[in-house]
């Protein structure tokens, strides 16, 4: 199952961090930076050259990464072949890889979809990757090939819930009149339906959750209301959230949330307060100081597992 | 501007069509079917003699193709490529192209993704399409980028407001408390605003929506709601959705909607009533004998081009 994995990721690292591989060759390092007149296959390689780094230099302080698909399809099919190398290499140095990409349509393409992340490991076509971030606005029907998918191919999926951005209240906390829940809730209750459904006798089932920690009180609402899902945490650092709100989503052992922090930690070289203390050329071992940094952090403020 | 594009090729071609180019290599031909073994460029092959062999039986009936996403995605950086050439051979057809990969993040990612599938023709790197699907439920911060893609590159998006799938009630039709409309209807009402926005002195802005033919009552209410956005309307067919349906989507002079067919079209060399009258080898003479039928419906209903 997904979810043993994850803990197993979680205790062996004695991290429940997620490192978000967002690749914007604007905030490279110079030594990685593309010329103005590279083709895409040379800006895929400059990308893969920097993930690996960030990967060397992480591995065994994260359990996890998550490439966030959009970077990647901006370069076309040579963006696509260097999120899949990335993949690749990260699941080799001991990384699980959750792929943020946010899928969701309608059932006939969901099953498409599902066959494309989140496939038995003899689909030699399927992408190489742990977990997937899918979209609820469809409706159940086309999710339910996503959760049988991640059921019974040992894969995860992550379901949009509260996303971490200003704009998610305009659809995602309106009110739904009949039940007088917010739309998070009632999406939330779809979760709870599968989770019971798929975990067996495991504690978390294979169907997660994306709540923003930039709204840690809807998060820790979740967290109440699916004790059986893992809560993926996206909003640390740049987007505003802090540690101190994402405690309260770790179960006593330190599972049951795993906590992203991208810009913050990849790009660590070009920012405050560690831009005066490594070179441009040091940016991984920059992201190193930033992760150690992060996981200190947590330790101080109470986190069971460090 | 998009909307005055597709437009012109609507009248060009007499034609409201789009058709939906979602290769399922299970459905292929014989003649074109990749063997239990082959590699995922191989099928990438496959996929892209099937979609040329379409494209040039359909070129001067359908004002647009569709490709769907997914089941390019579904064979890695390889399946993508084939999506990126079947693109650019659509074009170089005199067809527009619409990308339905339904995308949508936080406005950070969200950029990302209007780069990817909504840039200028300067940019070498992006998709070469002209129009979108993306996804509300992250909000409108996210959605903006999208919006102002397509406005200042003569690009299109097609916004999910009503999907065409059975499930789509679970969360679209949920009433609001606080305005008693459902959830489709407060999408809609983001769009006309964007539309107002967007559209200059132009009838149509370059902001559409999807309304499934399927809920042809909310279809016609979106077309009345939403005077300046095009109707993107998917669903005939094979899911159910009719001609008749349809006709009141499109204005007076036959504009303002276009209408999907995917798999009626692209395998009717397998269905009824074509598979008796085409080999296997004829599958692109029964698709063009199909969009003919198509054509011809929509002529004997009353629509204005025909």
């Amino acid at each position: 199952m997904f979810a043993s994995r994850l803990n197993e990721a979680i205790l062996a690292k004695k991290s429940p961090l997620v490192v978000g591989l967002d690749p914007d060759i604007t905030k490279f390092p110079s030594c990685l930076k593309p010329a103005a007149t590279a083709s895409a296959a040379e800006i895929a390689n400059a990308i893969l050259t920097f993930n690996k780094n960030i990967i060397d230099s992480v591995a065994d302080l994260a359990a996890a990464v998550k490439p966030q698909a959009a970077f990647y399809e901006q370069y076309g099919w040579a963006g696509m072949k260097a999120l899949e190398e990335t993949a690749i290499y990260a699941r080799s140095q001991g990384l699980l890889v959750i792929l943020d990409a946010k899928r969701g349509d309608v059932p006939n393409t969901a099953l498409a979809y599902a066959r494309a992340y989140l496939d038995k490991d003899t689909n030699r076509h399927a992408f190489p990757c742990d977990a997937l971030t899918v979209n609820p606005f469809l409706g159940r029907d086309g999710l339910e090939h996503f959760v049988q998918a991640a059921a019974s191919n040992q894969r995860g999926i992550f379901l949009l819930v509260r996303t971490s951005n200003p704009g998610a209240a305009d659809l995602q906390n309106l009110t739904v009149k009949e039940t007088e829940r917010p739309i998070w809730q009632e999406v939330a209750a779809w979760v709870a339906d599968w989770s019971e459904k798929t975990r067996g006798s495991e504690e978390y089932s294979p169907v997660g959750i994306v709540a923003g920690l930039t709204y840690p009180h809807e998060a820790q609402t979740l967290r109440r209301l699916l004790p059986h899902s893992y809560l993926l945490l996206p909003g640390l650092g740049v987007q505003g959230g802090r540690i101190a709100d994402a405690l309260p989503c770790f179960d006593k052992n330190g599972l049951g949330a795993v906590l992203v922090a991208a810009r913050s930690i990849i790009y660590a070289f070009s920012r405050e307060p560690y831009k005066n203390r490594f070179s441009s050329d040091q940016f991984a071992a920059a992201s190193r100081k930033a992760t150690q940094n992060i996981l200190d952090n947590l330790g101080a403020s109470g986190y069971p597992l460090r």
